[in-house]
């Protein structure tokens, strides 16, 4: 079905330049047509995919998510110490700084909406089970329960990261990798050793 | 200086009034009339205190800081686990996570605007620097430097504090709490035993 297989391409090319835009303008000063332009297409292109600047918003998050879930997936794969493979997921670079922006912006707007907050919910419920799956699986638990520890990463790397993309100038990757490491490091300490592979 | 007291203690009922109206309408949908109605005023007094809805909002967030910091000459001249009274800075009822919300509202038009980010980073500033000098003095620092201990112990509060706020129903207290002892607890294992009173 290659038609279907285009609207899904032109979404998803729409749905990357919103996350640009949204990044550098914010939720407010996003304009479709900068959007349209950005992503190449005409704003009639545009409001053809989209309802509304809520549908846009939701689709440079899904962008957003779908890139954080395929790196879960590809560092998941990886070997290697946990808390650098979690470090992938900081603003540590000016396309994860976007993407940490459009969070917030999302945030900012959730906390009155209840269908970004479901949302919200939902994600988290993925990344949180995922990544919990993952800690199992490699024996990285140290006795703690899975999805607790899962939590505690993600409220870990979510607080550094948003201290970061706010304060881009003195948090630069360093400083938040050993902020990170501060809190996870204990966690981790002596647990995985055995495993094989 | 009756007059200038009474300027001071307008403009902070109608902060309190605005991190009221903020954290139940958002950002975009907080109207000034709401607040001057709030606040027992007319709208006229609103903007004769406040220049902008941006103005309202700086002053709605001045007020949450004041209110945090308050918190924290209290607490911290209280005995007691480190953890247990970082803790009192999540979420954990009506009002707290009322001033959250305008955290994260905040944070949302922050990531645009030079200006929020600075005072962003200011308080950040502040509250980094007087928990480090009471982990300091109180000699719970464990081999750690006293900043980088404070940076993990904000960064671990805002993670947490941020999903129980866009996700109240399923992050009761409890589960605040355990997230955040599961991250800072292993920073304080065996540290500060010896303190005196």
């Amino acid at each position: 079905m290659p038609k279907q297989v285009d609207i899904l391409a032109q979404r998803q090319t729409i749905a990357s330049a919103a996350v640009t835009v949204i990044g550098s303008a914010g939720l407010d000063g996003a304009r479709l047509r900068d959007v349209a332009r950005m992503a190449n297409v005409t704003t009639g292109a545009v409001t053809h995919y989209f309802d509304s600047k809520d549908a846009v918003l939701e689709a440079a998050l899904d962008e957003v998510v779908r890139r954080l879930l395929d790196k879960q997936a590809q560092t998941g794969a990886l070997d290697g110490n946990v808390i650098d493979r979690v470090c992938a997921f900081l603003p540590l670079n000016a396309e994860t700084r976007e993407e940490w922006r459009v969070w917030l912006a999302f945030w900012g707007r959730a906390i009155v909406n209840e269908r970004l907050r479901a949302i919200h919910r939902d994600y988290y419920a993925t990344i949180v089970r995922r990544l919990a799956a993952a800690l199992d699986a490699e024996g990285r638990l140290g006795g703690g329960r899975a999805e607790a520890l899962a939590d505690a990463i993600v409220a870990a790397v979510d607080g550094v990261g948003t201290r970061a993309t706010l304060e881009p100038e003195t948090w630069p990757p360093e400083r938040q990798r050993e902020t990170l490491r501060l809190l996870l490091a204990p966690l981790f300490a002596g647990v995985g050793d055995s495993q094989g592979g």
